[in-house]
């Protein structure tokens, strides 16, 4: 059985961005307004989703608003509000057409400057009410600029953390826009926020203080595995304790696309830590004309590595993911 | 023979530090001031850098000044400016005590907002009247925040791009300080800036533009190596040329410190394009407690790769850096 942690509603009817359209053009003054899509709309909107989950074999999926949508770095707190409940409820209404198949995670209305205690009320929403499994959080509220966001392991966080902690769901730590001119959104911003927060995650004492904590670092963890000595040399220059330990903590994605890349994660991370995830449909879609595969079609990646135990393959593959989103009611397809 | 192309001066005397405390004390009315340290003290505090040179068999070093101190986002032109000229003469001393070994390369006096042509005067100072073959470039003026640093592909920096190429000096875009919270100098500020202009330089025309400019992206291209397809399904998404082709242009120095990740970056970036660079010392000094041996003794790790040939390893060792750095003499320790 395969679960797939890391999809996004990418393919969402553009009745969606034209509310964002809306709202973004009356800043001013933020206000619910209304989101009409038709269950006919949505479900016609989720056939490409479904259909590459047939396709390459993969049971359940965990659906998530888009990533570059969040946008918290606009607006107030309201704007996020209204905009993270829109999205949320559509995530809602998508997953419940395909229940055990898309698994529904959310998007919190993170704002600049806000404490992320603001959240919680829709985070409870969300999971206690709508059945949601999973949440993404956005460790770069302001997209790169000031009011600059806290590292994740600053207390400033923790009224989140402790929430996420009883509510017992997993949190994807993935990043939305920036405004800095010098980044690209997939080719640089994205993967740069995910080795800055998992050196941080190691760096320091967040998982020891929370060690309930259930932290997922998307696409691979950015830099991590191939700068691996680079983190393990200052772990030890500066007496804390080893890297290989502290990774034991927190959980990276499989979001790569080149079987080297893959077998380099998971001899650097461990199948332990590791959660499969080809990201249908993100920035790996097209095909590669080197293999005449879309770029996305990894599961076999993971199990034609050779010196991997069956049981390590379905750890990653599942068998990691069952057990860290103890909420879920995964599907059964094999 | 070994050309190590990236060197910072981190063992400076402390004097150094205390002219930039005195500097940063009075950033009002900033002034040349006076930076003493006697022969006998420069001398004194290289004797580590030629020591791990000798070594470690490394024939020449590029040597520049430390790249966290440049420090480009505090105070105005007038304060990196000065400060700029102390570094460039304290490395052009230290390289005249050790013609051949140490081979300079500066800084610039980059400041936030300011035209990148501002720095042209002390470029062809150091290049014309001190012998410098190389001059690094923070592509990150701000450290991150407002006024951010328009990319390296935009016309903002053309005039400083066309007097590189003028004087035929490589450029390593290096990094300096951030004001980012959540960033950490040495475990992720650097490493994504090296995977953003890497970006970049595939991403944009900027190689097409001036294919004659000379670029090396530092430690290893931070996660390019690693996230190779996706970076090539955005080219293809996109219509760009193929990543591949665009990595023709520009170089990497090989400032990693795994084996494995060594062997991935010879992979993907390939023998022509890579520089050899251990970076005595930055941030891999420490001993690995599972080797015995430091982080930063990667020799081996280009000699031991049993597929490489033996001109393409020459081709990293050294002859590459022979090649770019047209400005050079270097030594001829075997």
């Amino acid at each position: 059985m395969i679960i797939d942690v890391h999809g996004h509603f990418t393919t969402a009817p553009s009745q969606l961005d034209a509310y964002r359209g809306r709202q973004l053009s009356a800043l001013n003054r933020p206000s619910r307004g209304r989101l009409l899509i038709t269950d006919d709309e949505l479900r016609t909107s989720l056939i490409p989703v479904i259909q590459q989950l047939d396709d390459r074999g993969i049971a359940s999926l965990i659906f998530s608003p888009r990533a570059s949508g969040m946008g918290h770095e606009i607006g107030s707190f309201a704007t996020s509000r209204y905009w993270s409940e829109h999205n949320n409820d559509l995530i809602y209404r998508a997953t419940q057409m395909y229940p055990g198949r898309l698994i529904p995670a959310g998007q919190l209305p993170q704002s600049p400057g806000v404490t992320p205690a603001s959240c919680i009320d829709e985070l409870e929403r969300i999971v206690t009410q709508l059945g949601f499994v999973g949440v993404n959080v956005n460790p770069d509220v302001s997209g790169g600029a000031a009011p600059f966001t806290p590292p994740i392991s600053d207390p400033w966080w923790t009224p989140l953390w402790e929430k996420v902690v009883e509510l017992d769901v997993p949190v994807m730590l993935h990043a939305s826009s920036t405004v800095n001119p010098a980044l690209h959104l997939n080719g640089s911003h994205y993967t740069n926020s995910d080795s800055a927060v998992a050196f941080d995650l190691g760096w320091s004492d967040l998982l020891e203080r929370l060690p309930e904590l259930k932290i997922v670092v998307p696409h691979g963890g950015g830099s991590i595995p191939f700068n691996f000595n680079r983190i393990r040399a200052l772990h030890i220059a500066a007496g804390k304790r080893p890297l290989e330990e502290a990774l034991r903590q927190f959980y990276f994605d499989t979001a790569v696309y080149d079987r080297d890349s893959m077998e380099m994660l998971i001899r650097k991370i461990g199948a332990d830590n590791l959660l499969f995830a080809s990201e249908p449909f993100g920035t790996a879609k097209p095909q590669d004309p080197a293999t005449g595969k879309a770029f996305d079609d990894t599961v076999s990646f993971v199990n034609d590595v050779d010196w991997l135990q069956p049981a390590e393959k379905e750890k990653i593959l599942s068998g990691n993911a069952r057990r860290l989103y103890g909420r879920a009611a995964f599907g059964n397809i094999d």
